[in-house]
């Protein structure tokens, strides 16, 4: 074992990827959190003959699967999927989520929704009692001024993400609203913001549970029914 | 004057470009009626000196605009118009709409989202008591089949459209609602749906009024405030 299987991001990824079963089809997040998962993953199709298909969330995730021996399938092929891992930003402690440093908000949220029970993989940094981080929007084009003089007339500041795009070949704009007091209201605020392809909050009701993991194990968080 | 510019589409569309007014920017719809108010726009710059710049909602149209002389600029330059003026699919009584049988209702609805005022033109076979035709909805590629189900689930038939995409690159599906009783529900809906970009309910908010052309002259419907 190598110390980096010990760390907080390592053990929160393994913990998530032992949720998985053969013959389950399971969406496969992006980010240094999930990257852990994924190769746990790996490793148990290797080792134990775990026999899974995986629906990446990114290029760069579709790439590590095939490293580490996943057979890869498509939504269109599978349109439900049985589980789906990923990472976060922030969590709250009803578990909203933050989402979308790596630019890939749209994805995972495609997956995740697509998904019978959506698993989140996090390290103690990740949780706040409440949401405060930038929102990123993945937005088209045209309607980048649009939105960001919206933005404005919710109190938001709007910075566009320089220098990069989503796998879509759209812009992200950084929506900073301060601490986020309803995460509910404003995921649907910004859904029903036109030109919005979507954005960086997912609301607790699309979370199964939290894998957090710590120095001293893993603990997994629940959202109270 | 030719036969046809005293069609219905053809009055409705001349009667819209009366509202434009010198140093307006304008947003340009796309389809068959709001092609009239674009020629009619047109004509005014040659002959009357308006002054007036415009925003496309489409390749089509910026095209048009191009060869009947009218200035084009874009939403990055100027984030809110004045006016804008776009076709419909069909209006209710309410004047809500449905729009996208071009394909091009994101950019529509992000123009007229974008306008101080929206301006609907339309012929009679447009109107109806409720809306009844299928929605079309942008969709992004990998959640088409995701989108189909949740469709299903909500008693909508759900039909991609064969050969042809958005401007933006993605297929549209047409989701055949039956009687839309609640369209400011559906709208709801729908902009919350995961992997819909956008989607051709017009909620009757977004219309300030709709020029109705018929063969005796043009009735102009206002909302009920």
């Amino acid at each position: 074992m190598t110390p980096d299987e010990t760390s907080p991001k390592a053990l929160a990824g393994i913990s998530a990827a032992r949720k998985v079963r053969s013959g389950m089809v399971v969406g496969l997040g992006t980010g240094s959190t999930a990257a852990y998962a994924i190769e746990e993953l790996g490793r148990r199709i290797d080792e134990e003959g775990l026999r899974i298909r995986g629906v990446p969330t990114s290029e760069m995730t579709a790439r590590l699967a095939r490293k580490v021996g996943i057979p890869l399938t498509r939504l269109d092929k599978e349109p439900v999927l049985d589980l789906a891992i990923d990472g976060a930003d922030q969590v709250d402690r009803r578990l909203n989520l933050v989402k979308g440093g790596w630019g890939a908000h749209t994805r995972e949220k495609i997956v995740a929704s697509a998904s019978r029970r959506f698993v989140v993989v996090a390290d103690p940094s990740k949780l706040s009692p409440v949401l405060r981080m930038p929102v990123p929007l993945e937005v088209l084009p045209m309607a980048v001024a649009p939105v960001l003089r919206a933005l404005k007339k919710m109190g938001a500041r709007g910075r566009i993400r320089a220098g990069t795009t989503t796998d879509q070949g759209n812009p992200i704009i950084d929506a900073d609203f301060g601490v986020i007091r309803r995460p509910d209201l404003l995921d649907r605020r910004l859904s029903e913001m036109v030109g919005v392809v979507d954005h960086g909050i997912f609301p607790a009701r699309m979370v199964a549970e939290v894998h957090v993991g710590t120095h001293g194990g893993v603990r997994i968080l629940r959202r109270r029914q």
